[in-house]
């Protein structure tokens, strides 16, 4: 049984404002292969049109491409005939993969995503919220990749591996600082699972609504939107940025924490030990003891609420309703600073939008400025339980696709003549 | 006397994914020019060693900036002895200059600011509170620019023109959608002012806050930061954000609009209709009413208000320590959603900021979360009252600074070739 296979990377070029002519050879690399990664298949065409490369420089570079075994371009059936249409390129599914990990309050998954986003395989619990030990989390999770590995091992192309958790995280070394529901303070997890698997490639750590907001704009709900809140709904509230295109992360990653923004100071105590957090108002226990049910009754009582609401009960509407609302105040102070162009609702708001889509546009209609209210959309999510692990995939593959060129001499190595 | 001989730009070089040789040259001739209007006179080692170019490559775009004018390289006293200072490049202040202005809610400015930075004149006038016209602001503007004019005209060197305005304004074309204290609505400006001026150049549009963000984070306060949150106190509150560098503008450039923020639900009525918005419990009114004093009375009131605190007046020191307990209320959440390195506290908020600046921390301490509190940092304003004029004329540089060679050849027509 292999374990892993995995590539360690060269050292990612830095693209400084001053770019020489190697530099570009590799941005043009890495130009063409996240398109084909995040578009799908495509004609050369379309690549020159996306991307504004001549087709001489397309050419150039699908030919590194196909030598490092990462793209395929199917053949056309005759040659040059005017009108026919052009030959797609496509990633090699099985060119390179990563292994993507999640960890969340009542769930862990692990999956083998390919170039191109499919999941090839994934392994999926439920757990009960009680607070598992670090150790038992690690155990849980190795056993999960030991499921994969045992229907014929950790695929050769392994490139990167990344894993969504439920916690503030560090983004320059992935510490964990903050998982409540895990109980974790400063946990190196990274590094920790990455030996329990006997990993070589470091395993990237990222706050598991950061993810889902990437993996939401690449390939779910906000596919072509540049600027989208994306808020996730538990225990907590989670939530994830992403300003002109690109992941906003703060200083150091801790940016889309927005369960604890202050919205009503004569509210309720929140267990972060301040009053009147956005989560006291709209998180699943705020929803449960609005509806009369026990609020730590997790997500069947939230089923039964749902329910409740679809037989038409007064009081679970009302409680939905009241959740909207206050939904909507939140949002209305986020669309306010961000100017956001889509927010994407997951989690347990992607369940409930139907029952507070109304009272939270109502009270956006009545709190947020209009000239960035009317542009707009709340949508939910649209890549259901997969989303924080589709979401680590894409962290996991972001090395490759910054620097396709840096990778493939790697993958003609045996793993052993990597350091460990 | 001149009309202004300012030139008409070429189109702006778009940077595409997959970049090619004449596009490098280009972006190589915005980095260094960048470099030296940010950084100030620097050694060609500096050079090389901040834009990552090889030192031929910056003897060949230095040779182009000095074609065009726009920077100017001391010579050597000697040749080529080791060790000798290296001597310095610096942007020509009379190469290239622009017209920045400024509409706040109590003051006009205008100001030509040169490559670099420097004010080389400018005019300023208070005016009283009461909602002007449009025409009249107009008018007041065009005198103030009259006066600068009167002194030897507009220089030949204009390459570009911008201003600030306390409302939201849509980045795409500069219309003003909102300014409550101006009372416009819908308002295309910058079209309106440059006609009144009689420039050819476009003139830019951006919120005031915005603008001051910019600026600070160039040429003040911010300096070195790269995750910045601006504040700036008047009647209302405005604010700007510097994400990773960059302004942060949101899909419209509506982002940063923090002065309704939701923080109090069951505080006072809003001028924006809605309740408890910061603004209704930070802004200038706020203030003066905690302290006694009619919330309408301006700037005078302030001094006094701050007169009192100085002199140890309880109730003054009372209302100041309770606006800065309501500011750190609304930063706590903001900073729980950016993640900001560092907090400017602007206008109002600069001047107050020894009063405010222990309630301001000491709610941080207990609403933010400890990660993100613990990084970031909060500071006055330095650039003062020119910081909203300074932030004008960086926008106004922004097509300059990001293709120099397509403005350089307009240069050397004169303006009656271009259309108007």
């Amino acid at each position: 049984m292999s374990t892993g296979g995995d590539r360690v990377p060269a050292p990612v070029q830095v693209h400084r404002p001053g770019q020489r002519s190697e530099t570009v050879r590799r941005a043009n690399l890495s130009a063409i292969l996240r398109e084909l990664h995040l578009r799908g298949p495509s004609s050369r065409s379309e690549l020159v049109e996306h991307t504004g490369l001549t087709r001489s420089g397309i050419r150039a570079v699908l030919g590194d491409l196909v030598a490092y075994d990462l793209v395929r371009e199917e053949r056309a059936a005759s040659q040059g005939a005017p009108g026919r249409p052009s030959p797609l390129v496509r990633t090699n599914p099985h060119g390179a993969t990563v292994l993507a990990m999640e960890i969340a309050v009542d769930s862990l998954a692990v999956g083998i995503v390919s170039l191109g986003g499919v999941v090839l395989d994934s392994e999926r619990v439920d757990r009960p919220r009680d607070r598992f030990s670090l150790g038992e989390t690690v155990t849980d999770l190795v056993r999960l990749v030991g499921r994969i590995r045992s229907r014929g091992g950790l695929p050769d192309t392994l490139v990167g591996s990344a894993v969504a958790v439920v916690g503030i995280v560090r983004r320059s070394d992935g510490l964990v600082r903050m998982a409540p529901n895990l109980g974790w303070h400063d946990v190196a997890f990274g590094e920790r699972i990455r030996e329990e698997l006997g990993l070589r490639l470091p395993v990237a750590v990222a706050n598991e609504a950061d993810l889902g907001a990437l993996a939401e704009q690449r390939r779910g709900a906000a596919v072509g939107s540049n600027h989208v809140l994306y808020i996730s709904g538990e225990v907590g509230v989670g939530g994830g940025l992403i300003a002109a295109g690109q992941p906003f992360t703060g200083l150091a990653g801790y940016a889309g924490e927005v369960g604890h923004i202050p919205v009503n100071p004569s509210g309720t105590a929140c267990r972060c030990g301040s009053v009147g957090c956005w989560e006291t108002e709209v998180g699943e226990p705020a929803l449960l003891a609005r509806a009369g049910r026990p609020p730590g009754g997790g997500r069947a009582e939230v089923d039964a609420v749902l329910r409740d609401a679809a037989a038409g009960s007064a009081v679970a509407l009302h409680a939905l309703a009241e959740v909207g609302r206050w939904l909507g105040v939140g949002l209305a102070g986020l669309v306010n600073v961000l100017n956001p162009e889509l927010i994407v609702l997951g989690g347990l708001f992607g369940r409930i939008h139907p029952y507070v889509n109304a009272s939270l546009r109502s009270e956006l209609d009545r709190l947020a400025l209009q000239a960035s209210r009317e542009l707009v959309r709340v949508v939910p999510a649209n890549l259901g339980v997969d989303a924080w692990l589709l979401g680590a995939a894409e962290l996991a593959f972001e090395p490759l696709l910054a620097d396709p060129a840096a990778w493939a001499p790697a993958r003609t190595n045996a793993p052993a003549t990597h350091p460990a």
